[in-house]
């Protein structure tokens, strides 16, 4: 498999994934600054144009929650999700659906605020409130959607390695993280895993 | 089950989904115009305080992506979801995980600007770009991502339930439907099922 993936975005998730469960792959950086993700190469591999995209046998497979529970689905050894229990199953589905659909899209108003907009005061209208979003999005999931020690509960799954990947950005992002006690352990703790830490020491 | 929801909002798809599996459950109707979303009672049910929201016994369920999915799984004769073919249903997330982060969140800057803004004149600017971006993200669907005659090929899944729900927004978004013919060919089928005429005939 090619996981292609550029370093510091959410496609940081997909390598940790993919270290943790022993499958053979190769990471693959695309240039954002060169804006190699537009071009027609990487287009043909995704045309959305975004990281990150597994290459598989089947076929290329795009879009973090979905990539994670692949991973996931094809090494059950790793109990990287609870693939028999449909309850638990779903709670993950639905924390991964935050981050990618709320937190994830919060935090790109920082940068990415042409995606919605044309205009340079709009884009530094998001910028600004993407402390307050940011911190909003994560004192509800210190308050409510974090078990403890992991996101579900006792069960390790993708959720925590997702919640890492979003979790680093948390300072860039202008966040008190003062506030979060619950997350900011589990960011610790998270850091610690050898498989994290092999991504982090490769620059990905 | 309980199944919160609003009309004319994403809740669509969970709506539909439980009318084509059979499952016994009740409808219970938010009122947005009264801001009941952010009512103490229902914060207290959905602290994100918004629809969908799944109350079940084993507890609230939130996020389409992760409803879907879940119904799916507890009935499986419905076949609403490839459950044995991991990369079939890699990919039905994978779609499921576009439309929840990026077409709905394109759809949201046209009357939730506040979410990710505070100026008025930034509001006006997503308001204005909303047909851009949400013809963009139909034309990719178009060319790129629908397989036919449903999403994922000869496969029906919840990713057709939730490509109708949002497709059913385009006019009023602005987007020129013309270069759609497959999608909206598929809406039109779509429309023709039973289970999705009686949740609209119910006015949900």
């Amino acid at each position: 498999m090619i996981l292609y993936y550029s370093p510091g975005s959410c496609s940081f998730a997909s390598l940790v994934a993919l270290e943790m469960t022993g499958l053979d792959y190769e990471a693959r950086k695309l240039d954002f600054s060169a804006n190699e993700q537009r071009s027609d190469d990487y287009l043909g591999i995704n045309p959305k144009g975004r990281v990150p995209a597994l290459v598989t046998d089947k076929g290329i497979l795009t879009e973090t929650p979905a990539i994670l529970t692949y991973i996931a689905a094809i090494q059950p050894d790793s109990k990287l999700a609870p693939l028999e229990d449909p309850w638990a199953y779903a709670l993950m589905q639905s924390f991964n659906a935050y981050l990618c659909a709320t937190v994830h899209v919060a935090h790109a108003h920082r940068h990415r605020g042409y995606r919605w907009a044309d205009k340079e005061a709009s884009y530094e209208d998001m910028r600004n409130k993407v402390p307050q979003t940011m911190g909003d999005c994560f004192a509800l999931i210190e308050k409510d959607m974090f078990k403890g020690p992991w996101v579900l509960g006792d069960t390790f799954s993708t959720s925590d390695i997702y919640l890492l990947t979003i979790a680093r950005w948390l300072e860039l992002d202008g966040v008190d993280t003062q506030p979060l006690p619950r997350v900011m352990d589990h960011r610790e703790r998270m850091l610690e895993q050898p498989a994290v830490k092999r991504v982090i020491d490769a620059n990905r």
